[in-house]
């Protein structure tokens, strides 16, 4: 089984691809989808929807598993990660990929044993189980294969 | 000139169109998208772009309004109000329609003299100006035609 991680952003959006059976997983994946240079928000969507769609033409995952929203100081900045969001879980229902969603909280606590792990603590644990080769530049792609590691992780103890 | 006005929702969307030549303007249909009965957000979405789409196919405007985003104090209806306009903006994209966002305080001034005008009072406005023979059962509607006329207006004066 196949699962797409998507830490979504309206300028960087990361994804990782996790491999697993029974218990065994690989990560098989990581990027980040950079639509920071495109200025206007509906042609950024646009970019950003056919990104997220060749990577599941590509890869095919069988699940899929986003990270929730949460409250923050800047308004304008919730506003288009929404629209990022939105975007992103319209390709995976377009795909009719199963989706979860786990909260920041959840993804921490999953990767790192701690609810408030910060993003160095994040990188470290999913450098130590996946002993990745090839080194994301961003925290992005590093977040996306923690929530899909979540989601292995949910899938485990069921 | 046909003006798509769009009164963004992710379970009731309004539309709008009305035609300009000149000063001259006529309402040429408003309708409401009601994806409110698929629970699943992920395929509300999908059902949403699916139906957008289908009147920008049918109607093929020339240009877009949308209305933006305000604070609420109901949270989790910003984070999927964001969703659904993201997908909104995606297809103008994706047909590429040039696209104008106006507040809701500007919508209401454009269509009533008045930045806090009640939704009686757009209603009223708009069936005063458009005299829509076929009155539609939902405010998104008309708040959708308020959109377009807002927009109308702006250009009228360039």
């Amino acid at each position: 089984m196949l699962i797409l991680g998507i830490d979504p952003g309206s300028r960087f959006c990361g994804y990782g691809l996790l491999q697993f059976e029974g218990r065994k997983v690989v990560a098989a994946g990581c990027e980040v989808i950079d639509v920071s240079a495109t200025k206007d928000i509906s042609e950024r969507l646009k970019l950003l929807h056919e990104q997220i769609c060749s990577v599941i033409h590509e890869y095919k995952p069988d699940l899929a598993a986003v990270e929730t929203m949460f409250l923050s100081k800047h308004v304008k900045s919730i506003f288009t990660l929404g629209h990022a969001r939105g975007v992103l879980l319209l390709a995976l229902a377009q795909y009719q990929i199963p989706l979860a969603e786990y909260s920041p909280r959840e993804i921490k606590k999953a990767i790192a044993g701690n609810g408030n792990a910060t993003k160095q603590q994040v990188r470290y644990m999913v450098d130590s189980i996946f002993k990745l080769t090839q080194k994301p530049a961003k925290d992005d792609a590093y977040d996306a294969l923690a929530v899909a590691y979540c989601h292995f992780n949910r899938l485990r103890f069921i």
